[in-house]
């Protein structure tokens, strides 16, 4: 990890102030990308509980080292950037349901909200070269994967 | 929410293509602020659970809205941006213990991880106007938060 992409960190005492912190520009990249049988948002289900199906998370060459020591049977949390989502929405009906109040998304699972981050916790089901088998997830193929951390009980 | 930073979303179709995934930036910008009696990452706890305070989730006014909903009693997860963190380590010794075997960062909870994202599970304590009581959370004064979502059992 020698390509520059890993070490800026923003100025923190500049964050002190409001409107220095939300115009603050926080850079992710994706570290990996979900293959899976959900083509289209449409057909995703709303948790991985509900019928989501096993995927394979692609991990990228240059972070093999950072998967070293996940196993077969772990549970972890796969943290992806919800490429589909709209970032402007900060209300919604739970569940997509428009006889639920309108709800702040910080209060619901929605992928519609500012910073269009999803978590799913997953078991990890085979792991192969550069790949790892997870499920189950409702994440759609092609879904960036910016992080995976495992479950603290 | 009209200040433009919301809707721009990455081509997916560029996504197929390793070398541009990777380079690909995906832009988080804070939604709100920690603010904690821990001023310095040496003294934080590695976990909430172990010790950590309450404190104090300041979130920006043009997010008002996004937080209507919760409620005092509930557990969330908070998603922060560590900015304290080193992006370019790939593999740490667990719990800083050099007697534990060198593990890929994605096996462990180490901030130090290629995109220094933290989930911090804790209880809403109080809702006052723009601020939300939080706790148990190890993250220091000043760190970057980006998203609160439920917990889902």
């Amino acid at each position: 990890m020698s390509d520059g992409h890993g070490t800026h960190q923003p100025d923190i005492r500049r964050l002190e102030h409001w409107d220095d912190l939300v115009s603050t520009d926080l850079l992710l990249h994706p570290i990996g990308v979900i293959r899976s049988t959900i083509k289209e948002r449409k057909h995703a289900p709303k948790q991985g509980s509900e019928g989501a199906p096993d995927v394979w998370c692609d991990v990228h060459p240059s972070f093999t080292d950072a998967v070293k020591g996940l196993t077969v049977g772990d549970e972890v949390i796969v943290i992806t950037w919800l490429h589909r989502a709209k970032r402007d929405v900060l209300k919604v009906h739970p569940r997509s349901d428009p006889k639920r109040q309108l709800t702040g998304v910080f209060a619901t699972r929605s992928p519609d909200r500012p910073n269009p981050l999803g978590l799913h916790q997953v078991t990890i089901k085979a792991i192969e070269n550069g790949r790892i088998r997870i499920g189950p997830m409702e994440a759609i193929d092609g879904t960036p994967v910016v992080d995976l951390k495992p479950v603290i009980c």
